[in-house]
């Protein structure tokens, strides 16, 4: 099979290598080897590759700019299995472009370490006061202010894929009571109880800290409005490692300003880049972390060829392929 | 058995009540029952009660002023008990002003759990790459920084006391290498291998976090030295939860300030507070948390006094009473 390896210019700290994919291909042997391996940077790369290419393997951005927002159909006769290196595809929506026969996949299960490892530092700050603590110091004010611990506290997850699982799987470790919010509420084996989204605004006044770990699709975009982040307690924290478009960014100032909202850690936001003069700059009890909580460039590229090889195997091997997306609901 | 709680004037977050005391009492009814119990605020509380209390249960600050630094011996015949409600007691020394026959304990242990959160929490904020972050954010400036997993970083804790042990056992979880550093090398559940002091210098050029953990006294004031942080790897991260004197303060501002550390969590310095226009203010890739990592309001008092009458007990039943402060060693 001709596989192809597409790097996104100007982005080295995340480009694949060909020892990469030799190691990949070591750690599954059976389905590994035997493929006919390109890896391009350029344009030009591409559009030789994609003659040939039966499975091409690279970001979002280049799937958008060749097939879902191209004006012509790429040359690309016998390209089947489409494996984007991200997790959420929200920027292919809506996908009509997606041809009959051709399988995309998405990348969740890259990003369970480094994000669960993010979400419980963030809500580990939120009750330990650090964003309050930030702000003082940036006043040049000591002030004594005290945490406690997360035993003590009520964490609400919105979404329990790979981000917000590793999120629940790590504060139930601390001993934190977990409330998971998903489309249909099975349980979950890190979850004290898991309620479906159209019982979010019954959990939210039982929420200390709220964590956005949902994919941004037509139902999630704009949740967390203005009227259900006021649900949340008195002094609430809030962290957002989805998508910036899921919560009213407006009123999550408003409410820091006001202290409404005890702290917020946020890594999405609406737009990106946050422009030079923006409010959120100069929010009180606010953490700004620029989109890179769930991807660590150590680990991030053999991650995703590893869960590319397994889909592979399913593929081959006829089985349900685990991160087949699902262009129906969006994730 | 009279027993004497004396709170601290204009600290009411952290004052002993009556419920407090019985509900300890019925946690340890073998031991609990039975006491006089009085709960004093003020100089004239204390002075009533000290004239027939056989136990005194205070701040370390209380007993400075009435015992270390009192001109006089206090009129207390019977006290033999003095559990002070700290775990560092650097601010007693030296301790000749203690009677013979008169029993001082700390508090070690009731840090446990909060100092463990805050520090894996520091932990995790330096390999996220947080520091950075908030100075960015404090300039107004978008910048994409990807920090790493826990289990990628070598972390040394020195001191594994109570906040050291919580510190490695919580490391340990996350699939860190933990180092400990401690006077006596025995070996500790939590670390992949122990080393005496004497050894620090061999193993700062491993390490990627360095968590300072230990008490003040005569062999840590100032262990922390220019040289010493010189030894640990470029972009290394620093956090300091044990005191400001044991580690040269302005050589850590000045390698933060030239990059060559990559960022610190301080919650002790010297001076405390910080005063007005300090160059901590403004030292980059820095977050200033004022003294507060180990404390729990909500937990503190009620573990006090659980480790209070353990101590009790075992002076009751003649066993070594774990909470003894050895003013030999100075912890």
């Amino acid at each position: 099979m001709h596989i192809h390896l597409q790097n996104t210019p100007g982005d080295p700290l995340f480009a694949f290598s060909r020892q990469m994919w030799e190691e990949a291909a070591s750690r599954a042997p059976d389905i590994g080897a035997g493929h006919h391996v390109t890896i391009g940077d350029t344009e030009a790369d591409l559009q030789a590759a994609l003659r040939t290419a039966e499975a091409l393997v690279c970001d979002a951005g280049i799937i958008r700019t060749h097939f879902a927002e191209a004006r012509t159909r790429p040359d690309a006769p016998r390209l089947t299995l489409l494996f984007a290196t991200n997790a959420g595809l929200d920027r292919l929506a809506p996908f009509g472009w997606l041809p009959d026969g051709m399988i995309l996949m998405n990348n969740r299960g890259t990003h369970d370490a480094k994000s669960g490892e993010f979400a419980i530092m963030a809500v580990l700050m939120l009750v330990n006061r650090i964003p309050e603590m930030v702000t003082n110091q940036r006043a040049g004010q000591w002030q004594k202010i005290w945490g406690t611990v997360l035993s003590r506290h009520r964490l609400t997850v919105v979404g329990l894929g790979t981000l917000g699982g590793a999120t629940a799987r790590n504060a139930a470790g601390f001993g934190m009571r977990v409330t998971g919010v998903r489309v249909h509420p099975r349980p979950h084996p890190h979850c004290s109880r898991v309620v479906g989204t159209d019982d979010l605004d019954t959990v939210l006044p039982e929420t200390d800290v709220l964590v956005l770990a949902c994919p941004l699709t037509d139902a999630t975009r704009g949740l967390m409005d203005r009227r259900r982040l006021s649900l949340l307690p008195q002094g609430a924290g809030l962290v957002n490692i989805a998508r910036g478009e899921v919560v009213d960014q407006d009123a999550v100032c408003d409410m820091l300003d006001d202290g409404r909202l005890g702290g917020a850690v946020l890594d999405v936001f609406t737009p990106e880049p946050i422009p030079a003069g923006h409010r959120l700059w100069t929010t009180p009890n606010l953490i700004i972390s620029p989109h890179t909580s769930a991807d660590d460039p150590a680990t991030y590229n053999p991650h995703s060829l590893d869960i590319f090889l397994e889909n592979l195997r399913a593929w081959r091997d006829g089985q349900p392929m685990p991160n087949r997306f699902d262009v129906a609901r969006g994730y």
